[in-house]
């Protein structure tokens, strides 16, 4: 997605060889209008796939995937990363660790909001190592749903999470895949000459 | 705003004298259409206040807040709950008191996204005490930014948040006031009476 790609040029920060900062416009700070230009491109992408709901994780994958809800015509429901005093019945629960954070957090999603009808678009922000899309599939299977396929915003290519997910035959659909973040630069994979296109 | 009360009704359950929970639609499900109309009425209500930005907290607040900045064409920005470890420089910080969780807890922004010629918007979930809306405005005022009115989804005006706002120079706007949660109903504040209308 080229919109994405230019933000993230231009606004997004290379703290490290593995940290990419974009508090401007999708962590912190949010661009409303390439929120929704993401949410009608994951909505395209996965148009045919009888979509019933988007699955997403607190607190920025909600903004994106609201987005693409709208367009997919269908609700969303976001894990919570700490349980809330008003929540506590039927809930799914799964450990997510961070290797940023180093440490194990659980997310939980109350089970009557996802039935076995149901076919999820599971949307994240980051897909780095992934662990919270491993989580969040197991809340969606847990459920006894069937996970349609993956939406995300920046997959870092180099680190092992695309790999993971698509050894579990699930399919990853990444607006923006970073290749590096060597010497403070940001290159992409090159979609064009794997036959990907963009 | 008569859908939203409509919803409330349907989908909203009454757990106490004091908690109306709304996880089906507002803060656990999320209905994007809803989320829509209820962005597009905040914009209708501060479309003459020059606002530049909104600044709301994760994560309830995140998608009525990204609807209302698509309309009024201004970022969001959302304070956090808790420090995030990529986010170190130029913090705002602000306490919160959850009288729900009886716990002071922390929030923070990142003072880069407000500046001293912002005119902000701040939009919630909800209204109660009051408690995490003063906090918001702190980081607002503490960045020098001017508070031009609070948007509330939901307001319990039984509880003293918008007294407390009032009595600060707040202007709030509320989508929905809850008169009463007794006796297992939500009553709404007759604002046609108040000749306040909606």
């Amino acid at each position: 997605m080229e919109s994405l790609k230019r933000k993230i040029i231009e606004e997004g920060r290379v703290l490290s060889e593995s940290v990419l900062k974009v508090d401007a416009f999708l962590n912190h700070q949010i661009d409303p209008f390439l929120m929704r230009e993401i949410g009608k491109e994951f909505a395209a992408r996965f148009a045919d796939d009888g979509i019933t709901k988007i699955l997403t994780l607190e607190s920025s994958g909600i903004a994106p995937s609201v987005m693409a809800g709208l367009e997919l015509n269908v609700p969303v429901i976001f894990a919570r990363k700490r349980k809330s005093l008003t929540m506590t019945d039927g809930l799914l629960n799964a450990s997510v660790y961070s290797f940023t954070k180093q440490e194990t957090s659980e997310i939980s999603i109350a089970s009557k909001y996802v039935s076995p009808n149901d076919k999820i678009l599971i949307i994240d922000d980051f897909l780095a190592n992934g662990q919270a899309a491993l989580a969040l599939i197991k809340l969606a299977e847990d459920a006894g749903a069937q996970v349609s396929g993956i939406g995300i915003v920046i997959e870092k290519s180099f680190q092992k999470g695309r790999n993971l997910l698509e050894y579990k035959g699930i399919r990853v659909e990444s607006l923006a895949r970073i290749q590096s973040l060597n010497d403070g630069k940001v290159s992409f994979v090159n979609e064009t000459m794997e036959g990907i296109g963009l």
